[in-house]
């Protein structure tokens, strides 16, 4: 039998380990690995060069509305393309319900959406901000079936927050049928309140937006979170954590044993609050919730990707342009609350990460192939990709660890007109990428076609047994047993 | 000159020392404190016995309709009295709003029911439901004027609960105005959340009341309480902390620097969920909330008792009767969400405090005066209370430190049919108690008139200029400069 | 009967209250407080004044040889009248044993050097560096007895460093015998460490003593004492705690109930080591041991005097002059090692902690009460000190809290020829001084004569019945209850 | 190319995966993984089995006298057939270097009791009591250049103990050299206060050892290694970690991005100091330092297993007989400071942590490969063992997860007569183990000839870049730069 591809001594990288040897692929999936593989339809030189399972974008914001109405700039064409550049072999961008919406009718819409569109393949979290019973009783656990096992939910935003009563709801539901609940941890009347008073002050730029939404909003909501979802017995994964206090919670319920996992985002790791104070309404580009912080919570989030605290480093790719049709739909110099929130950033997490983590000493090789591709696969279940091995997809990206680029807006290969990373050097970039045995990106040119992305249904999320439990829960005494559900 | 009354020889606490001497007091007043005094119109002999500042009771139900219209089994009458042979001076039951009500009228209410029928000094705390516009822009104020400087607010309840902004107003009012904010945290969701899940299982026996408020409930209520109180600036009162992991929250706020303060509760240090299982409806004496726990809670409650977490030991007494009137007001065997909650103990809190913390060897002498007094003192404003010093008003307690007595519902002299406390044997008891220079109890008859008790304006509380505040509003960085209201 | 002197309508503070009113003293004590008290042999006039309990310094070195042979520059003259001057009315130097000397030796030679020279009433800590049996089996139990009922170990410098063994023995013999250990708490062998580390680096100047001793250094070392004493079930005081690492155990030491003691001292709240990078040898000025940290640890340790971290601020005062005698007995530019240790601040102590704690907000007026005497005499024994009330001797300071005043050398009243503290602005200062009813310190003069003092026989110290042991040593068990000594 | 073995259809397990399919072996190394591998000298059918990498054991005492000069029961070649059967395909016992004796004696002491019987690869980590001059500087960086990257310090015993100074010198040579400080740490003083405690109440049975090495003993140790460490900037690993305190600890070091690494035995997992007081002097077969704990710590202990805190779970098989040339060499019924320490477990550490914890779920199948055998690959620098990876030697295990046996100490292989695990039921068993491709154990017999094993140079010991100093040490601080080594 001979290879379709082989893959030629190159430096693969494992979670734990790595090696140098050869990979052959064959209809998609990696069937070998050996010392030497001979043969081989295509073969890859790769001596030299670091490869790695192809990166999984966790969290990102394609041809999605916001509960506002606003439409992101990138659909599932220029955002799996742009991933695809920055050494993504598949995204699960997000599936958001709109209150009166059911979940079926969404997952139809995004399936128009990303289906004839994605160059890579794609799943969706959902987005859940009604849940109806027919929603947690029904549409739900239909999309669960159908390997939608994840979804996220929000503590903040009018529009979205589903309140305590809803997220126990929910994840009553996740629970009892296998999904893992997100969550967007901040709290919103604390948030409001700052709106309340910075607008009391007439306190209205850009710079505004980093402390209306202060550190304190995010650590209280991601304990209450992190005790909702104890009492129920669930799992949790908080997104996007920008704070000292937030990650230390999520350290410390991991540390206990609880299945609670999280994410950073680059940004956090690269930007602080004075960007937002830069000349202008250049601000409004970095203008995210929650918002940057300061240069002593990068040094502790490092850290915290360091010691395992994080499962993933996301982009939260949330493509609004710089101009009326994203960050300014509400006119050219609006107070910060009407500026849409997000940044892209799709293309350039994985070498921000890359440079500033493992050519910057501050992570290892190792830990980059966790935080970019393997831990996401194992949260979210995507149980043949994120990891080089006999039966998984040939989801694969080919670094170049030494080739150095300074970051230009126009080389994101997205919609967008910006970048925040834009004129950053950065030393290690991907300079092929495949998924499923397909060669999507090489050479600075994609080689895909539109469409060709398949949908990739995942497994359920288990709860292990280690777990503790509340002890009011606990089975083992007369009143737990009888109402563990 | 000479005295109204002298006492003679005691060994008289303060928080920090002993010592041993006479008190003279004039109108009312300790207006002397010498080795010897001579003379006295009154002269009354304490040689052998612990002389202490009268206990002030900070957290009593008092002729106060439930948001369920339950009304108590004490009046003011059968409340002071009850307190005055538990070893009190004064005290400070709610004045309770109701949804719809104006803060004035709810204090001409109180003012109706208390002054004509009070043996002991009282003061109120009011609790607040219905934060109107009105409510917090100028009633509280007023009421704060009045000498009013404290209330207490829901986080549970469906009827009281005023939800994360309410508190956020509140606190806002309460920082701005120089009051203090109590608060019972409990997470009104959660709570909910194991009702349904108890009631779906059928299981409503009184023991069940137990798990239905988990300690995550009050866990998680407490922490946001604080981060609420944090972002505004303001100080806050948690009420009947009841758990391990509540009352670190608190240590560990306190050891920040933050001014959050707190008490706990006879009955948490002396029973357990157990006692939610006796036989029959017995279980009903012992449901409140927050429900007993267990006794390795207890010993980490006296700990942080001991090292200063709790600023009282309080009894939250809440006189519902073991009948018709109280318990079993929704019938003879209701289901556990239907029966009163609460129990008695305001004649029980000072003598289980002498008995099972100082003479046990669980707490000093003076910690027993810190928390049965001095603190409530500080904290709630009544300046001319709390400490045995020239100026101060003579509110005396005399105690036995050697007497031992079997607890009997008898000798609460309140007008309940039952105490949690009967059959305990406690060794040390007060034996005379003044308010203001009148003899209220003396060798275990009531020696005062109905009525003579007079309302205590207490003074304003204030933050102290060295709490920390949160970055976001940090007054030495533009941003918070310009918004700290 | 009348009275010797009626301090007349100050501001009198206790740890806990202030009141206004009248203080009369008789024979050398308190005997009366009131309103009003008439009469008086002598009246002063303390309106519009803080009265306070005088000082108790609880750590300096008087007339005293280092293990290296060098005597401090003040003896019992200069030095009481120095702590006169800053608002103290008595104090508890170091007796010291070196090694070979017999105790009973050491307190004959002490009382020779402070009965004829002492203005102020005194005791002694003993330093202990010899632990012969007869040490711990005789000689430590029959000062005990005597009234010196604490003594101070090292846990580093190679003449003094008692070792784990020393240690355990020396607590063991404290528990047994009602005293109290004190220790200073750094690893003797990271020290040394370091400064072979600094040698060969040729490093020598001032500033290196900086980080020869790190903070890391005194954190081990006061965990290691803190677990030696626990394992004993001894009680102990850590001197001069200089790190946030530090302060952070004895607090959490202290919240789980152990018997743990602790100081610092102004010069940690004051300096920086950039203090030891002044021009020339000027930085020799600010060599001490432990050393001096940095801005951040000044606000911690600022925090843990406010949450009751620490029972004192003392003076450390170790008053070596900037001269050949002292700071320079080894040469004028001497590597740091060859520097004396030591600053002096005796006189100094009480107006820093006054203005920059009660005056600039950071401290209460009821702390200062407890920092600086209260505390001291409850631990160290000084039964009939460091309260206002009747019957404890008349130990008394009058402060105008208005004044303001530069710090200068001159006024410091020693024998020293520099201050740490030179040029400093203050406010708040004490304008009259009593020791037993004597006016010390009046109107900026001397008004005692030399040898007034008496010696202070000290009650012994108890460890509280409720400080847990560790689990093998727990009596309730069957190990624990046959092996506790 | 034909392969000399084939393993076929197995479920193949890393720290982060599992898959199923076949494994090709060349020469004693994996030279290919594919779906299916046709062919092969040997084809071993391992459908419905369990594959993972050869367990690596890591802290076994083999052919090793003790300080006090008792020789170990068990030789190389027993010690490594006992390894063998129980799912080991290689091990690192210890060369002990007794004071006096030079590091290249032990050494090649070592590899005469090795090489010519182990069946086993073998490494060794050095015992060093004795730190000279030479050893410092020239004999240990010789046995590091060898391969012999890792040595053992002890903080307890009069032999052993290197004191502070000791280590801080140890721990400089190992980071200037690439090696690994491994440390038992308790504190030696303290044992030996307990120890004379105990002989004065006459408590001399073997029950009484488990309190004569309290837990305190082993926290306070464990702080002061990971503080000596940090000092330095050395990694450090702590051996048989048995307290919650102490694995607290470490899991705090690693929070904190320190390089401290941790193991537990099954020991401290399966037993209880009641253990240490069965009938007679059976108690002496669980004697072993540090002692065995309660139960409660038993679950906390697993719990770090799970969440990370320990890199392994390793026997410390300390194999002394149950009869006169072992336990009782110093007679039959002696108090136990006479009796030998230590337990066998090298054929029962595998089956005990697959069974109790993968079957059982306290564990994953990917956490015991990461426990067993990936991790202290990484960690001590077996560079081509650990994985079942291409270029990696084909050290394999197969398992069977369903075969239920009863431990027996004839089972154990190993030359002892005794097995604490005597009569335990485990549920999962190795029934195939290679190393380097040759079979060693098949079907529950021996295959392997003595001495085949060969000696394993391992890499050197790396700190990350990312582990943090000391500020005092902080090389971007003027001191710092200067005197890092």
């Amino acid at each position: 039998m001979d290879f379709d591809t082989v893959i030629h001594g190159g430096t693969i990288a494992t979670p734990h380990e790595t090696w140098v040897g050869d990979i052959g692929i064959t209809a998609g999936r990696i069937t070998a690995m050996a010392d030497k593989i001979a043969g081989g339809v295509r073969r890859i030189d790769a001596a030299g060069r670091i490869v790695v399972p192809g990166g999984i974008e966790a969290h990102a914001h394609i041809a999605q509305e916001s509960s506002a109405g606003l439409m992101s700039a990138d659909d599932y064409y220029t955002g799996s393309v742009s991933a695809a550049f920055g050494g993504n072999s598949s995204f699960i961008p997000f599936a958001a319900q709109h209150r009166g919406q059911s979940v079926d009718d969404v997952v139809a819409t995004y399936d128009g959406r990303a289906a004839p569109n994605s160059v890579l393949d794609y799943s969706y979290h959902l987005i859940i901000s009604d849940p109806t019973p027919s929603v947690l009783e029904e549409e739900l656990p239909r999309a669960f079936a159908r390997g939608i096992t994840s979804f996220k939910v929000f503590m903040t935003y009018d529009l979205m927050n589903l309140g305590d009563k809803g997220m126990l709801d929910i994840l009553t539901v996740a629970r009892k049928h296998g999904a893992l609940t997100m969550v967007h941890a901040e709290n919103n009347d604390m948030v409001k309140w700052m709106n309340a008073r910075l607008a009391e002050a007439g306190l209205t730029a850009p710079k505004y937006h980093a402390i209306s939404r202060p550190g304190i909003a995010e650590a209280e909501a991601i304990n209450r979170a992190i005790s909702l979802a104890t009492l129920v017995g669930a799992g949790l994964f908080i997104v996007h954590v920008s704070t000292p206090e937030g990650a230390e919670l999520v350290a410390r319920a991991r540390a206990a044993g609880l299945p609670i996992h999280s994410e950073t985002c680059p940004q956090y790791l690269a930007f602080t609050r004075d960007d937002l104070d830069r000349p202008g309404m250049e601000g409004a580009k970095y203008i995210s919730s929650p918002p940057l912080r300061d240069a002593a919570t990068q040094d502790v989030l490092w850290r915290h990707a360091r010691t395992g605290t994080f499962d993933s480093v996301s982009s939260d790719h949330a493509p609004y342009r710089f101009d009326e049709t994203g960050k300014f739909v509400k006119g050219p110099t609006p107070p910060y609350p009407a500026i849409a929130n997000g940044m892209p950033g799709i293309a350039a997490r994985l070498p921000y990460l890359f440079s500033e983590g493992v050519v910057a000493g501050r992570i290892t090789l190792q830990q980059f192939v966790a935080l970019s591709s393997a831990n996401a696969a194992r949260v979210f279940g995507v149980t043949h990709k994120g990891a080089i091995l006999p039966g998984y997809d040939a989801d694969i990206a080919i670094w170049d660890a030494e080739e150095t680029r300074v970051v230009t807006a126009k080389d994101q290969h997205d919609a967008m007109d910006y970048t925040p990373f834009e004129g950053m050097r950065l030393t290690g970039w991907p300079v092929h990428v495949m998924n499923r045995g397909d060669t999507i990106v090489e050479g600075g040119e994609l080689k895909a076609d539109r469409g060709r992305g398949r949908f990739i249904a995942r497994a359920p999320y288990a709860v292990p047994p280690s777990a503790p439990v509340v002890p009011e829960m606990d089975p083992a005494t007369n009143f737990g047993a009888m109402i563990r559900p």
